[in-house]
């Protein structure tokens, strides 16, 4: 019913969260109704985002070049650490202005059911920051969300970092 | 808070119907989690889309190329024509698969309050359809939105139809 490029950019947008047939086919006539040069932005913006942003070396929250932002500012305290699940959970964290430590982004939680397992997350690149002393960690609050799967998350790191360094403060 | 790049993909997408700064986040953090691959398909169907269709030269519906699937079907039947606000609403009617006629896509519907006038649509296109017996338009079904602005600017090609056009049947 559609021409060929409409019918791929609406199943392109169908693929995005949230996004269902309908909403797809209404942003797609929107964007064949666009001026060139707002299509042409979104189009640029998605893939400036892929081709200029990484992972952060430390904490692997997103990151124009090799470190984040948290990450890069010597004002931060590199002694505290907040654990959340995605690199979306920071933004709410950073709006209150309140925590001034440096984070580590799991990528997800631990789900057996869905294979979900410690080694699909940065579980041990969290271990590592801790035991290899480059940051001078003092504590580590886990914020992972309140889920079964962020509560079980939270119990894995909090046992195995009790056991790995008993120094360290592990608050949830 | 974000990095300029994240920033600017959250900009773009914020524009597009119905996405608010929340949704553009969440749609610009899944499209930072894609695959390159799922990323460079989203913003080469935009582009594809942009540069590959443009309006049909008879009914001004979305086509690849110089007439729309409609126009060029030699089994549509080019005496009765379906006069629609937007392309959009040519699908819901293609779907029904019981209007064997063509289109003729106005581009929105006549509004004195928004200064939507026939001078903004393409109105003067259709009287020139029906005037110039490239087609021979037996009748003319004007299946516009019913609301106000969908109303009058049925009842307005409907008056100037019936006089230029006597012959032609009008229905709504």
């Amino acid at each position: 019913m559609y021409a060929p490029p409409i019918h791929r950019l609406i199943t392109e947008l169908g693929k995005l969260p949230g996004v269902g047939a309908r909403t797809a086919q209404r942003l797609a006539l929107h964007i064949l109704r666009a001026s060139p040069q707002d299509a042409a932005a979104l189009a640029a913006s998605i893939q400036e985002v892929k081709e200029r942003i990484g992972l952060c070396e430390i904490c692997f929250n997103f990151a124009e070049g090799p470190r984040c932002r948290v990450c890069s500012d010597e004002r931060r305290d590199a002694g505290l650490i907040c654990v959340v699940e995605e690199a979306g959970d920071v933004i709410p964290i950073e709006r209150t202005h309140e925590f001034r430590g440096r984070y580590h982004v799991l990528g997800g939680a631990l789900s057996p059911i869905d294979g979900v397992d410690p080694a699909d997350l940065k579980i041990a690149e969290l271990y590592r920051r801790v035991a290899d002393h480059a940051e001078p960690i003092r504590e580590v609050v886990l914020a992972t969300n309140s889920t079964t799967t962020g509560e079980a998350t939270a119990l894995h790191i909090a046992d195995t970092l009790r056991e790995r360094a008993p120094d360290v403060v592990v608050t949830r």
